[in-house]
């Protein structure tokens, strides 16, 4: 089991240092070879894994030993950072839960709702972190006093299972949030809980777009596209898309609105891998959108370092906009305020993702002594479409030179 | 001009009396005669009314006096709330800007303002607040050094053409945020900024939806529905939409995710005035969901009084989940906090809508009383799929009891 994780690992970290790595300038097309296309189990492997782990919990009792379930720590002491695997990435400490006087609820807890994640998949629905705390209200002595509670219980078992290739959405417990707005020649085909299948031509919105399900596994996506393009803000976002950028680009337009949510991460990773298209992210420059929205998409986050496998996308490079972009586009700025530099320094200081990259180091290190931030928005200085007609096309015509 | 205004307003308010009045229980479509059914100035009528406040500032100028500029004061103080009009309203009071030394530059930028929205116009392109702050850039001496400045000008210049039915969307001044998801029987027509007409089937989205666009003006809609129901969690529109319960019911599924954006607003609006369809609003049991969510889709917000005529939605109606709900369904509560029990307290005391809705003041004095709140996922309890099976059908066979 151990050797076929470890062989596992090996496989994907192969395209990941690839494509992410700084030996490689040319953004084009990854190769496929070795690719594990889909991290992804399909139902019925997630229910034997549920059932497996219940059923070692069950013999144990049985032999009147005390069952206990091994749960990946999950603590910024237990992530790491390499570019051959391209994603923060959680280390290999684990808490050992046992079945003791004082764990007996929690234990309990945990298993109830491992079953109910099994109910779901069985009957093909899904809840959200607060609906699970609810559910649990009629689990008798086994309830929730508070949703914080159930939030970790789900997070532990999302831990677990992550560990098999299993990840919370293919548990059926879906994010809260509804978000993320994609437009241009995809075509999803889409299966929905009645069974009934939705063909949807993300060319075919107008000024409007596609938003994303809370769970994008079992989309299936079909594309002519030749890169994604992930935008900071809905403003640009609603240009590019009035315009059919995606038209005259051949991209996927992706609206993040902020820091990506899960869906919309899962959503551009399963076009990278499975469709082997470059992706590039369009922010503001500023420390929050390279060491939030950036780091986020590209590597993952810190402190949900367990999923980060499932939800980032390490192939992805900074289009822009660069510290260098303010100098060459002459670009109206904004001070930079305290807590910017301090997100910067900190990015340098303590973030293994851009301990890594010299380019990165360099860029944030010229922002800070430039003491100024820009806005995407900042290019309409030169005109409104001066993006759409001279900034990205200049931009993607040198992908090479995107920071890593 | 003045009575013809008078006039207008009097037939825009006659069916905003006929349905969201407490003398209406019956929640049935409304009656369609003397309703203006759009209030919608086309390109044409925007320009002419843009043209016609230079032409005047233009001919004193040429007289050798002074210009001014008589804009609709933006305060709380000039809002007021009336049954008959069915929003909260601004009122009478004007501050006129005079052309004098110390007024010139604000002047200058009121005016070069509305210059780059006639552009707009007849470029058939929009601006958001970021990129007109930008563009401001080249104005030389009129150029804004910060972008608070440019967006009251921009405030300013929607105040003054709302009173000619012009709102700030037409002016092509567009909201940087980008959201709201929509499903159901509706199909929309859209022609993007090329002139290509899109079909948008909001049926066939499986567990997605369609996005709406930053502006909704000129979207042609149509639909079976026989209602539109507003949520303010993506759980649970998530849940509504991979159910179909948009089929069921027959109707069309709003995502607000908290307090509705204004094209959301907008949206609805247009399908409740133009489809004369009922809307209900079904979000959580706090005083955020009722006070903010619930009030600022129905009434509008008192900041923004000037744009409350295009962006609220008077004939809304609230669904739930209400204080009696808690009670009657047994639902899982959490205590109200010190900001919930004070917002509940402001609602009751100073806001002009509540204090007229003898039900309202009944149901918040309820909620203090109880000392509670309830999420509408706390539905959960009673099974995941409880609120398509139980709750909404039982509430949706009696809309006369829902609160206006």
């Amino acid at each position: 089991m151990a050797a076929r994780r470890r062989a596992r690992r090996a496989a994907r970290a192969r395209p990941a240092a690839g494509r992410g790595g700084p030996g490689r300038a040319r953004a084009g097309r990854a190769p496929a070879a070795n690719v594990e296309r889909r991290i992804h189990a399909s139902d019925e492997e997630t229910l034997r894994q549920i059932e497996a782990t219940a059923r070692k919990v069950h013999a144990e009792i049985g032999r009147g030993r005390r069952p206990d379930l091994a749960l990946p720590v999950r603590a910024l002491s237990n992530v790491s950072y390499d570019d051959g695997v391209g994603y923060l990435e959680i280390g290999r400490q684990k808490k050992v839960r046992t079945l003791s006087v004082n764990t007996v609820k929690n234990f309990a807890q945990t298993l109830r709702m491992m079953s109910l994640s099994r109910q779901l998949v069985q009957g093909n629905d899904f809840a959200t972190k607060r609906e699970a705390y609810y559910i649990s209200k009629n689990w008798d002595e086994c309830k929730f006093d508070e949703q914080i509670e159930s939030d970790t219980v789900m997070d532990d078992i999302e831990a677990l299972f992550s560990v098999s290739h299993v990840n919370r959405e293919q548990l059926r417990f879906y994010p809260e949030e509804h978000s993320g707005s994609v437009s241009g020649p995809l075509v999803v085909r889409d299966r929905d809980s009645t069974g009934q299948v939705a063909t949807i031509d993300c060319t075919n919105f107008g000024s409007g777009a596609y938003s994303v399900p809370s769970s994008v596994e079992e989309l299936e996506l079909e594309t002519t596209a030749a890169f994604v393009l992930l935008i900071e803000t809905g403003g640009m976002f609603q240009r590019l898309q009035s315009h059919r950028f995606w038209e005259s680009a051949n991209c996927i337009l992706v609206d993040m609105g902020g820091v990506p949510t899960r869906a919309v991460r899962r959503f551009v990773r399963r076009l990278a891998d499975e469709k082997e298209l470059p992706v590039y992210c369009f922010v503001d420059c500023d420390p929050y959108g390279i060491a939030n929205i950036y780091r986020t998409l590209k590597v993952g986050s810190g402190s949900a370092a367990h999923v980060n496998r499932f939800f980032c996308v390490p192939s992805a490079r900074f289009l822009g906009v660069t510290p260098q972009d303010i100098v060459d586009y002459e670009l109206p700025t904004h001070p930079l305020k305290e807590v910017d530099v301090k997100r910067a320094r900190d990015a340098l200081k303590n973030d293994p993702f851009f301990q890594r990259q010299p380019p990165w180091r360099k860029a944030l290190e010229q922002l800070i002594r430039m003491g100024v931030r820009a806005e995407q928005q900042a290019l309409a200085m030169w005109g409104l479409n001066y993006v759409i007609e001279e900034y990205l096309p200049r931009k993607l015509a040198e992908p090479g030179k995107f920071l890593p």
